[in-house]
């Protein structure tokens, strides 16, 4: 998008024939990311995708047919008809949910199309089944209108419980996401904004945690204004951090600078209490925390040492951090997350979506608040003992999906 | 829709506390329906709906994560991008159809709306899966708007192998199906128009075998001119018919009478080579075959008494047919086929769709033509020896197919 600033760059290696990037090989280095790629092409290839419609009922003889179909499913039809709610008990409306993707924002790889954005739209399903055993449908789409995206989602949401929106770009992402909140009865979740504010938010209270750090009397440096870096700031607002200062591609945002859209007007206008003006460089100094959505070796050495003693340092541009945590810590840092499953404390919103649609399905709330993104963040922080290594559950544990699922109904009262 | 001849009356018993309409019980007894109406409720309610999804790859370890979701997946997403035709390799994509419902048309009870269409569509998906191992997708949409629909359609696109459109009223069912043919490239196909002309001609073809009629020199009346009287009619054409017939609830279809829809006035032209104007009983006299797509009980004894000898009556309408077997042989029909599973002679589309979709991604073939109409219907026809009490293969018949995919690959020069 024009004027957007451009989260996670596509710095990955390519197999033969294709170009790579600067920078490509860190840390995995080219033959172990080589390798990942090579199989996963191949597997799907040999699978053919990896999701599968599944029967829940029998159908060996005509009776059968009766019951799931006519003439017996006339009378399911008039159930609901009578009273359309009953589609969340005669239906799997309860347990599916929609991934819906333009395509635009595909793992930071960019705009690559609908098409070619249904591997990751399927890798989620395969998620949400193993994880919370959760009935989601990859519908990547052919339009980048927020019109168009907007009317479809609600065309189709009575055919589902819940909206995941995945990998849409900023700034068309935030209307999307704020539309359809205010014109649908079933929650949406925009995981590239929300998902990633929560597990952020997770991982900084358990730095804190484990640094003695506080979260609200320390200065907070968030690198990226797209998706991500616009609802962490959000969040982190929200959470008491009042020191906070937003930095894009081409600065310090702040109230007046030319050219800033909607979301960092707003932005601007929460952040940044001393109206500072200048680069990454300027923000960080005298600053306690970083937290990297952009792109692979922005943060150096030197400014990591103009932060104040020991500060926190979150790199998650994917697939190559902001700084490489080796880096980080000799110039000071007291902790260091990624977003790489291959280093200690990856920061993934993985952890998150599986558990909170369960839980969104389960009580029957229909809207996602910042509150509930605050106590479900805190949940998560709080259901390991955090460490200096171990700052996050691990992305495979189970109990997570039940620790946010269980916080969403404890306080389902307050969010219905 | 104004105007529109509705095909199919609502005429079901309906569980205690509804109403009841008259004739309802014919044949199965109120008994039986009941028994099956309640019996399907509880076995929806049970189950919470007929369907879900399945994950074709497992998702132990990180190394699965690595490979099914990031990094790994992004190659796979690149190969996409860089030939979007890859999708068909690599994602679920070549196995995957789209059932598309805006719910105005549900089981011949009319506009019940999208959340009341899904029971059905969940049988589709059922069916899909169990007869041909099709992935298909129940999406029921809250627009009842033409050129919203085939948007919606559009954006779709990308993520299915197929369009399986389901439950749609005439006449918006004509327009949203045939731009969707030209602007589309991928089969789109239309059960309640495509799949039941199919369906009739095969059981028409075989009607004629074992009566020793010739269709070609047979004169067709058609009774219902909404999405499935229109499609046979044209079908019939096709096949050769020249004197057809059509009549809806108006009476006879004849150029230039009054309030035509489109649709209509195409049938007008291309029918009726005699210009007859009347009602269905002057249409019947001295014809040879009947074809019934309305409502219970609109053939009465002395109007099949005025058809030509031993004429062929094919009374569909469901639940309960135009006319009753019992009756229509006693007037002199020489074979009776109707819509119920519990009668002889069944002449459902359930025999059709999965086998078609199941060729179509096997072949590649993008376009559903007349002539691939003629040849299904001619192949489902002589995959059977038919008798007066078995015109065609059980629905329950798996063979059928393969004999329908086989049609269309081994055609599919023809086709593509």
């Amino acid at each position: 998008m024009p004027g957007n600033f451009q989260i996670m760059t596509p710095k990955l290696p390519r197999l033969a024939g294709r170009s790579y990037g600067p920078g490509s090989f860190l840390f995995l280095g080219k033959t172990k990311y080589m390798d990942y790629f090579r199989k996963s092409v191949a597997l799907h290839k040999k699978k053919r995708g990896k999701i599968e419609m599944k029967s829940k009922v029998t159908l060996k003889s005509k009776g059968d047919l009766a019951l799931a179909y006519t003439p017996g499913v006339a009378e399911v039809c008039r159930e609901i008809n009578s009273d359309p709610k009953m589609s969340w008990q005669l239906t799997n409306r309860a347990n599916q949910v929609a991934v819906i993707s333009d395509g635009t924002a595909i793992l930071g790889l960019g705009d690559l199309g609908p098409e070619a954005a249904m591997p990751v739209m399927e890798g989620k399903a395969v998620i949400f089944k193993e994880f919370a055993n959760i009935d989601a449908i990859p519908l990547c789409i052919a339009s980048k209108e927020t019109e168009e995206i907007i009317s479809f989602c609600k065309m189709i949401a009575p055919s589902f419980g819940g909206i995941n929106l995945e990998d849409i770009s900023a700034p068309r992402c935030f209307e999307i996401l704020e539309r359809l909140e205010k014109e649908l009865s079933i929650p949406v979740f925009h995981d590239d904004q929300d998902g990633t504010a929560i597990i952020t938010l997770a991982a900084l209270i358990n730095a804190c945690r484990v640094t003695g750090k506080v979260l609200n009397k320390s200065r907070v440096v968030v690198n990226g204004a797209g998706a991500a870096g616009a609802a962490i700031a959000h969040l982190l607002l929200k959470q008491g951090v009042d020191d906070l200062i937003v930095v894009d591609s081409i600065g310090i945002v702040y109230a007046g600078r030319p050219g800033l859209n909607k979301s960092k007007k707003m932005m601007a206008k929460e952040s940044n209490k001393n109206k500072m003006k200048g680069g990454l460089a300027e923000a960080l100094v005298g600053s306690d925390v970083f937290v990297g959505v952009s792109k692979a070796d922005l943060l150096t050495e030197d400014m990591v040492r103009s932060m104040n003693a020991a500060p926190i340092i979150f790199a998650m541009a994917n697939p190559n951090p902001e700084i490489m945590p080796e880096a980080a810590f000799r110039a000071g840092a007291s902790i260091v997350g990624t977003g790489r499953s291959d280093l200690p404390n990856q920061i993934n919103n993985a952890l998150v979506f599986p558990g909170l649609f369960r839980g969104l399905l389960d009580s029957g709330i229909k809207h996602v608040t910042l509150e509930m993104k605050q106590s479900v963040a805190m949940a998560i922080a709080y259901s390991i003992k955090p460490s200096k290594n171990k700052l996050l559950p691990l992305v495979t544990d189970r109990k997570v999906v039940k620790v946010i699922r269980n916080t969403l109904i404890k306080n389902k009262e307050k969010y219905v």
